[in-house]
């Protein structure tokens, strides 16, 4: 573990009695900061320097980003964060991504009621499916909701918009990549343990049963170009209907011309992911170790020596930790530079904040914390260079973890030994040992840097999240719009009986995928990439109708065929 | 209590899938608010009405205010906050005055220890004598310390250099207004408790010790214009040392010229509060009642049937509630209109936030909140009014109150009956039952409006609030620059022996007490009444000197007398 020493500024120290002290006396607005005072001296843990208005009002700029990086702690409620700094920088200390980020904000993160009497009302602890939809799509549902409704009705998601606005995507995650946060972006299920085709609560969702599929199996059809995480375990289940059933998913990726990597050697090797060729990087076939090895909270377990937390030997390569991902993923997305390129979505999740309080787990989600906030130096470093660039960072719900003085009697707890060389005492009170610590429903922090980022000053909901972003990139939500103009396009408009002719459908942007049917006969539904869909079909005589019908924008583009 | 519903704006819901809805869709950023949406459809939650940059960007003010109203909501964490606001208004809602405050942030809030190795060191979880005194004064200090440093040493505070630089003061709170907060405003000793003359616990603080005295005798010292709150308990005790030596303190400030009130027709009498005649309203022996009735929170309690929070039959009028003693403040401290007049700094502590959450009682700590937000709504009204005001509210730390899905196992709880018509559970896990529920150490928000409020934004220190006040008011802390052109004279400068003769000290601006000597003898001190104290001395034979000595500033000036 590293520790860092804070630096400090501030002011001369005053001091007031009878006597007045000489030579201490400053005018406040004039006195310049004297370099590193102690903490117990007056202003000796200031940590602004000045008057901020002015750097407030330059870190405002108009809302227009070409990029947008959303970055989510899972569970990393204003507890959490301070817990992280108090251990790794010391109370007085700064944790350089997070408290970096210039314009600052609360939100709201309640889910809604499914069923019953109380359908519809507000559930005050959500979960990180419903909360994680919340942001994708800019509607309240329910816990356990992957990008659906409270009726089950699939919301168009941030990333789906940006791929169909021609931005390219990236979704980045230390969990598996079908946990509820990256699954909001790519999916829509009822239930968010809906992981792979082998999953039994899938139940209307999977293909079998005439449903979008599985998390894993929609994650492909969504086609962001950069998906890095873990939940390989998924992958290497077999597709139970549909056009790849019978394959495994890994099989099925590469059909569908994925790039499929799974350790940092192999993500090393990849130059560029588009549509024609996405990256798929799943690293474990679960969840990423996290960074500190874990601690266990007990009754009274403040009361024990504090510990220092050691670092994980299961820990994966820091090639692969989130910071080189969050680097990996912009430098694979950040290819047409200056204002007017082609920009780019990503989302950026640090996982297991959350797992590890839930686990009340304090050097866990201290270390998951920090991971995270190396990520967000990451976005924040590049958005400064590029400079279009809006990098938003939150929490989807807090946690149970809690800072206490005294050693409470019943909750679990953990005696730490911080960056200060103090002892700081965390609670966890919301669930008895061995059981799963819980949510907690306050309002969390939202911290923003670049163009737009006022939006998150103030008290916003989860929801304004999803439209900050999507009127930032002025993402067009009408896929019929995005696919006005789609055309058919045959290799041969008279080809003869038994020919192969290629079907080629175009300016499909609005869609991710497009059914195609020749007469009566279903030829199943085929990738877009780049607005344009092409598949091969045998002639068979007679004149007949070629048509494409665009999955998610229902436009529809047909072509007469005679087959000689 | 009243339920109010939540204003909803947002944006025709839209809905993906193979079939598009036709005329349900809208282009994000020309979309218009659709008006009442329910929370369940697409942007049907959304606080913000489309981009905020320019709203934002307009509430950004340059520094300098003419007044300062600095709200403290005890015990007032992001989680009571939201405990509140999903109460009284919904998880949907809005706290018309906390949640209307335009520029946000985060603030730390740890103290420091006294004693032992670690002494100077971090301790995470400040009580609220440490925090008070970091804001009131810009220095770090432990818990229990009432405006001095971790030595001992007092350190001006915000209502003292406001008064010393020519504002008008006001300190107002709903506990007995010895307690810390109000406390740290008004007075320097080493122990909260040192309430009156009769407590123990003030050590060499006391008077006859040679202290400074109780926090009940300093703050008839400090002289703010108004003090309003409860605590008279400690007045009707009798001074042990000094001047005012066998008097109770409520006939000492009757003998310094306070006009002293009880209720709320005497508060209703008082025209006019200055320095000649400063009020002193003391409404209750110790704390305020709350707004509603307790509840108590029990082991298993959230699974009982939801409460709605009562009235507390035992609270007092209306018109002693913190937003009419706010209103009352305000218009006694606002008397030169116009930006160039004298301006005012009012601290207003909404305390039972804080003292019912250490009782584990959620309808006590959700009605103090509610009253401390209508305080808010006050300050923002006047703020909005005057143009020329800093609205500060934030807390002074966390607490144990937890939202949570679940009830606990071995947690405190209990469930209540929101606005929504909804439960939510609230869980106290830091104490067992009977036992005082601890504060917590999570960094806590910090909200602003008027002329630099910006630089509330981002994460700062609560000694940074000093700084951000001090210099926003552009309040000089040299006290002998303030006192500098201080004189001396006399009613005669010839008198015969025996006759009485006014001594007169002026322009002691820096000082709220000289020390006057004639010869070799001491004469006491005396209150500096607008910069300017007087006394009376019987002439005795030969040529002798008359010395004035600023308590505050040590600014010393003499003139010579020879009687006749």
């Amino acid at each position: 573990m590293e520790h860092h020493t804070p630096r400090r500024r501030g002011r001369a120290a005053l001091t007031l009695g009878a006597v007045l002290i000489a030579g201490a006396i400053a005018l406040p607005g004039t006195a310049e900061a004297v370099g590193q005072l102690a903490l117990d001296q007056h202003g000796g843990a200031q940590r602004a320097a000045g008057d901020q208005t002015r750097s407030v009002q330059q870190a405002i700029e108009r809302a227009g980003a070409k990029n947008v990086i959303l970055l989510i702690g899972d569970g990393m409620g204003d507890s959490e964060i301070t817990i992280a700094r108090n251990y790794q920088y010391g109370a007085a200390g700064r944790l350089p991504g997070l408290d970096a980020l210039p314009l600052t904000g609360s939100y709201t993160t309640y889910s809604l009621t499914k069923d019953g009497a109380d359908k519809g009302k507000p559930d005050y602890v959500t979960d990180s499916a419903a909360s994680g939809s919340a942001w994708a799509t800019g509607t309240k549902t329910y816990d356990g909701a992957i990008s659906v409704d409270l009726d089950g009705a699939p919301q168009q998601t941030l990333l789906e918009l940006a791929k169909a606005n021609g931005l390219r995507t990236g979704n980045v995650s230390t969990a598996e990549i079908q946990d509820a946060t990256p699954a909001v972006q790519v999916a829509h299920v009822g239930a968010r343990s809906c992981y792979g085709p082998d999953t039994a609560s899938c139940g209307t969702d999977a293909l079998q049963n005439g449903g979008l599929g599985s998390i894993s199996e929609q994650l492909l059809g969504a086609r962001p170009d950069v998906t890095l995480g873990g939940g390989s375990a998924s992958f290497s289940q077999t597709a139970k209907a549909g056009q790849w059933q019978g394959e495994t998913l890994f099989d099925q990726a590469a059909d569908r011309g994925y790039q499929v990597v799974s350790d940092a050697a192999g993500l090393t090797g990849v130059r560029r992911a588009d549509q024609a060729k996405p990256l798929l990087g799943l690293f474990t076939p679960g969840n990423f170790p996290t960074r500190y090895a874990p601690t266990t909270a007990t009754v009274g377990g403040a009361d024990q020596a504090p510990v220092t937390c050691q670092a994980n030997p299961a820990r994966l390569s820091t090639d692969l930790s989130l910071q080189s991902l969050t680097d990996k993923s912009i430098a694979l997305l950040d290819r047409d530079r200056g204002k007017h390129g082609k920009g780019f979505f990503l989302q950026v999740e640090g996982a297991s904040i959350d797992k590890q309080d839930h686990a009340a787990d304090a050097c866990g989600q201290i270390g998951e914390t920090i991971d995270f906030d190396e990520a967000v130096q990451s976005a924040l470093a590049f958005a400064k260079r590029d400079g279009n660039t809006l990098v938003i960072a939150t929490a989807d719900h807090a946690h149970s973890s809690q800072i206490v003085d005294g050693t409470p009697p019943t909750s679990l707890s953990t005696a730490l030994r911080t960056a200060d060389g103090a002892t700081m005492k965390v609670s966890y009170g919301t669930a008895g040992a061995g059981s799963s610590q819980q949510h907690t429903g306050t309002q969390v922090r939202i911290a923003a840097y670049g163009p737009g980022a006022a939006n998150v000053v103030g008290l916003t909901d989860q929801t304004d999240t999803f439209f900050t972003v999507s009127e930032g990139l002025r993402l067009n939500d009408d896929l019929a719009a995005l696919s006005r103009g789609a055309r058919v396009d045959l290799s041969d408009r008279s080809p003869h009986r038994g020919e192969r002719v290629t079907l080629t459908g175009s300016r499909f942007a609005g869609d991710r995928q497009v059914r195609v049917r020749v007469g009566g006969a279903d030829l199943g539904t085929v990738d877009v990439v780049d607005g344009t869909a092409a598949t091969r079909w045998r002639a068979e005589r007679g004149t007949t109708t070629v048509t494409f019908t665009g999955v998610q924008s229902g436009t529809e583009a047909t072509v007469r065929v005679r087959v000689r």
